[in-house]
């Protein structure tokens, strides 16, 4: 099989139209496709309304869905009785538009918690979206411009798989997430949201299975900020208009645009200047070498330091993350070794069995670059994990505070 | 009984001598004073060598000790066996230099992760330090400094109990820490190091129990960044050359000490601007109680919100903590209650039955005070916890990058 990626985001999968409009911190998108939708939702123990609404939305129709509707600027969280009413007229109105089942609409929102959604508003916008749905590239891209809050670019990913039996697939997804990110996705975390579309024909079973699978080592492994929001969703839809593909060959591309997607976010933190790529091998367990990754990621201090451009200070911190993982087995800390590297320099040896090399030969050389691959090697088992996500600088705080 | 506030820190205490001095980020402190003493250690699964060995000597001796010799400026963490044979010597120097048993010498340090002990540093200061061994309040006060690394003043604590019997005990205790502040101190986290002693004539059982649980309700609900040290450690020495004293009043006295000195550290979070008690109640089980409080203080959101002084913005970022909470138990939003105060103003509510309340008239006012208060009830139960951290500021990336 080969793998290339191709323009026109969730427009080049075969039966989807999509369209978006933004008018300041509001934005609505709605993105039609008939198809077989899959759903994991925040593990947040305070869940907003639209995603209780959507996860019965898509038990009451067996996971049939004809069209997904989101908005920005506005969580519609925690908001009680009427934030569910107003999801469900979310649906109401985007089924009277689009002339299909009211049961079969998905819906979705992000912004601040704790307000109501202007019902009016929304249902003008509606209006407008309606007439703009497309099946041209620009309407992913109104899309996933529509969806973002604190994001400072739009983020979009399409993949074209020819198969070895000759068959095509496209996979294409937009997301949105900046800030609040720490995505626990469970069969089901910022707000992050992404909806993710295929034109290939599959079982439900291997539609389902693929996504998780993918999701776990995509979206769940990104941290901005380790604060997890009450409306993450990501929704993998497939529309069967395509060519048959082996569970391999999806698995292998499915995950390929989530981590793509997923990447996007990484970059896109608040306040993001650099990009971290964290991969610890050798752990025992892959649940150890996640907890090991997303640790680091997650840690003040190791972004601080990222920011800094301080390898010296670094990879101190990076122990003590490790260390502090509640659930990772026992490591020996004479086994270990840290590598760091920027985006196009050859992999500096920080930490080498236990022992901290000495790095002022090279400052902040090899931090420089605006992407920062750092690679720990446990010494404990053959497991990995990679987890992604960014320096915590002055703009984090003005973004947070201002 | 009675609770008074004395001077004198751990000099207070009969039977304890002190005395450090601090040379540039270096640091060494000496505390005399045999006793029964207990210990709680960081939980991460990467131990400073200091840790491991003051556990092993508290083992050898019984729990007696003569004297704790800290420094700071080296965390002796992640230094493999050499680190050891330094830990160990540094129990050696002081107890040479005291004339006493080398196995009843308890070790701690402080600062960057990695680097190896300034042994001929540790021994030139040990003899001025030694020198200097004083029972005034000089001696606790130079000790206190000594161990301070990014803190920005020194922690310290004492109070004279007056027993209903007529007997009077002295609780006191000194402590550092500013940044990598997350502890988890298990029967065994940034570094904080507290040394605690009384004079109190105590069964070792009651000792014990009280200690446990003052950590568990002080140190233990800290976070300024959620980072958490390979080297955080807390001891309480008793030297039972005061008075006999009830479990009830020991355990209220101390209680008092390791609060104050958490929230002193609280207070000097690296970069703090505004310092932040954070009390959920109505929970349904302590357990939840101090995981959502502990939440809401380590929200780098609502740690920029206060910063910010935006009480609109800081209600949804409580939420989005309290709803990441992996074991707390399910949650009604329209139970929840959300209250702020500032230092000395009337309580403000924020969140009543789950209803968001227009802030809009009191915008910045409350949140202007360099303490904020929030009260949580989730409405769920009867139990209740208090958290301390500190906001997020720019000054902290500062501290932490530059």
């Amino acid at each position: 099989m080969k793998i290339e990626t191709v323009r026109g985001g969730l427009c080049a999968v075969r039966g989807v139209r999509a369209y978006g409009i933004k008018e300041g911190h509001n934005g609505l998108a709605l993105i039609e496709g008939q198809g077989q939708a899959v759903g994991m939702y925040t593990a947040s123990k305070i869940k907003a309304a639209p995603i209780l609404f959507t996860k019965r939305q898509l038990e009451r129709s067996e996971g049939q869905i004809q069209a997904i509707i989101a908005n920005s600027g506005c969580a519609n969280s925690f908001t009680g009785e009427q934030g569910m009413r107003n999801a469900e007229k979310m649906a109401e109105l985007a089924a009277d538009s689009l002339g299909v089942d009211e049961k079969e609409i998905a819906v979705a929102s992000t912004g601040p918690i704790g307000k109501q959604l202007d019902m009016e508003l929304i249902e003008r916008q509606l209006g407008d979206v309606v007439k703009g749905l497309t099946s041209e590239a620009a309407g992913s891209t109104t899309a996933a411009k529509a969806i973002m809050t604190t994001d400072t670019f739009y983020k979009e990913q399409a993949i074209r798989i020819d198969t070895d039996n000759e068959e095509r697939v496209v996979i294409a997804g937009i997301a949105k997430g900046s800030g609040m990110i720490f995505p626990h996705l469970a069969t089901a975390t910022a707000t992050m949201l992404s909806f993710i579309y295929t034109d290939a024909r599959l079982s439900e079973e291997i539609q389902r299975a693929s996504f998780e699978d993918a999701v776990a080592n995509s979206f769940n492994m990104v941290v901005v900020d380790g604060d997890m929001s009450t409306n993450d969703l990501v929704l993998l839809v497939s529309t069967g208009q395509g060519g048959a593909i082996s569970e391999g060959d999806f698995k292998e591309g499915l995950n390929f645009v989530c981590k793509e997607l997923a990447k996007l976010i990484a970059r896109d933190g608040e306040g993001a200047t650099k990009f971290i790529e964290a991969r610890v091998k050798g752990a025992a367990s892959v649940a150890d070498a996640k907890e090991a990754a997303k640790s680091i990621v997650r840690s003040p201090l190791v972004k601080s330091a990222i920011f800094g451009e301080r390898p010296d200070f670094m990879c101190g911190r990076i122990i003590a993350a490790i260390g502090s993982c509640a659930t990772v087995s026992d490591v020996d800390p004479s086994r270990i070794f840290i590598g760091l590297k920027g985006e196009d320099k050859d992999k500096i040896s920080a930490v080498k069995n236990g022992e901290f090399m000495d790095l002022s030969g090279v400052p902040r050389e090899v931090m420089k670059d605006k992407e920062i691959f750092i690679e720990v090697d446990l010494g404990m088992g053959e497991s990995e994990a990679t987890a992604w996500g960014c320096d915590l600088s002055y703009d984090y705080v003005k973004i947070n505070s201002g």
